[in-house]
């Protein structure tokens, strides 16, 4: 009981974390800001996290990681032989989520990415990248593309979404990244005609 | 003179809020951080700025993205018809930033960019990103694009190298903005040799 608690408790902490990491970046972020979303008590979320902010947002964003895991296999496993239909649907989802708020909330990891942080923080972001790389990376190679050609589009793929991602919020409009969706998804069809075995 | 230390004292703050808003973004940059960097007392820089942080922030990414026009256009004129070598170079020019920094100095208006940051500061970032998409997207019409393809390729490169440096801070390597540089350049010679009018 005292252990289902706890871990309810720890769960919490980093859900609230992850979604306050997500719509304003780490430096925004404020152990009050997470105790206020969270209703953990700031005294548990020392017991839980004693190293503190750094702790909880490393935790938060491999949580996070965990989520753009799943969410990207189900993309792929949703449009079988697609994975460019895979990373259209991948982009509709984050142009849906631009518009319902208001561009708050796009990329779960890149604006603590570009923020001034190291150690655990910074490690967490990269392997969340990580994470992404290699299951895009591995539809694309499942497709017929060369592990070293599935590698570079795959990091291409994710460049330009980020990237993407970015000119939206600033301009405050999700065209960019439509616009970026669909020069993608031709080139990725463009590469895999020309390069994937028959 | 009263009036040429006015405007030194200006360009002063906005010089030292600029980069600040690049090595660390917009809710680590106190007002207390922007008197010391750049050594105008606060008041002098309630007199300029009225309205306080957000109105230096604003002014400082207009000034980033003037900057960016000229780097951006010396670039393409040091490369007469060669705008994708113009691109390369200015994934160069990052590349040598982030190693000379330690990964701390990338794009100055994406990490803004991403915050939750509204009004004036979101629409200065906006504009920034105006700024290098026109001067690229001319560069490749120049070389022969249409005007809607120039801008379709335009968006893609930019989106490509936001993101790259994105992937680049996070894994604390040059690597992922080296490797779309390399995608980036075949994907616009390509582009090029197959729509550009000979």
């Amino acid at each position: 009981m005292t252990y289902s608690k706890s871990a309810s408790t720890r769960a919490a902490a980093i859900r609230s974390t992850a979604q306050l990491l997500r719509a304003q970046g780490y430096a925004a972020t404020g152990l009050s800001d997470i105790v206020k979303e969270s209703g953990v008590p700031k005294g548990s979320l020392y017991h839980h996290f004693p190293e503190g902010k750094s702790e909880i947002a490393s935790a938060a964003l491999a949580a996070t990681a965990g989520r753009l895991r799943s969410h990207l296999e189900a993309l792929v496993a949703s449009h079988p032989g697609e994975p460019v239909a895979a990373v259209e649907d991948f982009c509709n989802r984050y142009i849906e989520q631009l518009e319902a708020s208001q561009f708050v909330l796009g990329c779960p990891v890149a604006t603590v990415s570009l923020e001034y942080v190291e150690g655990t923080v910074q490690e967490a972001c990269g392997r969340a990248f990580d994470v992404i790389l290699s299951v895009l990376g591995a539809a694309l190679e499942a497709r017929g593309l060369s592990k070293r050609r599935a590698a570079a589009a795959s990091l291409f793929t994710v460049s330009a979404i980020e990237g993407a991602l970015v000119l939206s919020k600033a301009q405050a409009s999700t065209e960019p990244l439509a616009r970026v969706r669909n020069t993608l998804g031709e080139y990725l069809r463009s590469l895999i005609a020309n390069e994937a075995a028959p």
